[in-house]
């Protein structure tokens, strides 16, 4: 079995590439929550359900996240009101939300009800939030000192202003879902999908638990950085490791996964800072990481996996 | 100024036919709220809506709920999750429960949420939810003795069952919303729509102060008949009150309302009926009553207002 520590868009890729060189039924996608939020009185899961769209087919190819085909008539109507229509939720995807509030205000917990749409999609692989409690990401913006929501500062505020803090509200108080660290504990490979890592493995990281349970799997851990010559290939993750006192490149991610995998897949263009990945405490395997089709997020996949099955450590690079 | 007691098809069709015999600014619409209901953590109001949407010429005019030109996208989607889908949210009308939800959580009572959809589709009239408390029609069917709420009744089991009891949940613990007891106090004539009067006029009736009220001016109040031969005109009024001990006829009706107002207006069909009307203890007035276009509506309209104002009572039929 193996175990991927996701966030959205990138390790949705990397799990679409996962499912074509292992039988999904091995795969087991431990899933970031710090980015739910409610909205609407709908419980939102950003992360699970770009996971789940991608794998399903279903995701609209042009964003990496929502329905591909989708039509916009309730966001349409609710400008009417001058409701919040930042965060766009689509006819279909509406859907989602609505389940999942309804299953949730039945008292099903959100790893239930994340198997449950799954399901419905017909996912083959394991789809588990890390934990069922709420954990929220809170981002203090560097110029007001205002906190806000992690959605509010990713979609509302397009991520264009700089950060001082992160947090994980909650967190302290989590408990892993069910599952979570007995995936970790018995998987052949732990894999920590190309995620921002301080927004989306952050959260997975911060409950309770779950960074020990993968510290112990330190030598079948392998972690694909999520930022490629100097740059996130999406989203914020290279301002805001600078921002927050980190280095935007692949020793900058060494220093922060150093204690959790042995491994750190770095990009071909990256090849040059192999040895600074070795000095920061990983060993370095270069590898093309973009996954702009199918066949290269299997490619990768493969890479990843015949790495971490490699006896001695150290190779690849 | 005109004040009217409101449920939903009817009354709605009323209140359009009035607002074009009288200054939409002179009217107040006291709007059920029994029907109101939590799904998919959204807050639903279907009588606020049926109201608000003929009143903006939005309605669907085949059902006479539901916005016209509809989609179903996100029914169609929830469809795959094996959701509730018995309760038809278009997508359209999708973003006025997710406004009100949204404005609900942030704190906004019903009866100014109420207005903001109101003033969002530029309706003349004042529209007021009778409580901003939770008041919930509750229906007890005659052979399981099972309890379930009014929408389960109604849509979900197409209130094709038999009912033993009804009861407003929260009523005796509500509050009349701001204005209702004034609008009704200082309006020139009060009206008692075309409404259910167990399920659409009782949950009106039911918060604690708004009977009273309509009592002291029954001598300036003329209620509507819902009941036409025998029979509702739409929904399952007729068989209602059969099934709670009282007469599905316009005699029956008056019994239920004499306290209420001077004048049971009853259509031509019932004119032989008008002396058992009187007999019950309301004055009848004897007038075509089908609103099957908004211009017999605005007859209607021009009927009730006309015999209101007459100064000696008993005339009209």
């Amino acid at each position: 079995m193996i175990c991927v520590l996701a966030g959205g868009v990138g390790a949705a890729r990397f799990l679409a590439g996962l499912q074509l060189v292992v039988d999904p039924a091995e795969i087991v996608a431990i899933v970031n929550v710090g980015d739910d939020f409610d909205l609407h009185g709908l419980a939102i899961s950003p992360d699970l359900d770009t996971v789940t769209y991608t794998l399903a087919g279903a995701v609209n190819p042009d964003t990496g996240w929502g329905l591909v085909g989708e039509t916009w008539s309730a966001m349409q109507a609710l400008e009417r009101y001058g409701g919040a229509t930042w965060f766009r939720l689509g006819d279909q995807d509406l859907a989602t939300h609505l389940y999942r509030t309804q299953r949730r205000n039945d008292g099903a917990p959100l790893s239930v009800v994340t198997a449950e749409i799954a399901a419905a999609w017909r996912l083959g692989l394991r789809l588990v939030p890390v934990t069922d409690d709420p954990v929220r990401t809170m981002v203090t913006l560097a110029e007001s000192g205002d906190e806000i929501t992690f959605q509010e500062y990713f979609v509302h505020r397009q991520h264009s202003v700089a950060v001082s803090a992160v947090r994980f509200e909650g967190a302290e108080r989590s408990r892993p879902a069910p599952g979570v660290i007995d995936a970790i504990a018995d998987a052949e490979i732990v894999v920590v999908a190309p995620s921002n890592p301080i927004v989306s493995i952050g959260p997975v990281l911060a409950v309770p638990g779950v960074r020990a349970a993968i510290e112990s799997r330190r030598e079948d851990c392998v972690a694909v950085s999520p930022i490629v010559g100097g740059a996130a290939l999406k989203g914020p993750a290279d301002r805001m490791l600078r921002e927050l006192g980190h280095e935007a490149s692949v020793e900058g991610v060494a220093r922060l996964y150093r204690s959790l995998a042995r491994t750190l897949l770095v990009d071909e263009v990256d090849a040059a800072s192999a040895e600074a990945v070795r000095a920061a405490g990983m060993e370095p395997l270069v590898a093309p990481s973009i996954m702009s089709s199918p066949e290269r997020a299997a490619a990768l996949a493969r890479t990843v996996l015949a790495s971490a099955r490699r006896t001695s450590p150290g190779a690849g690079s």
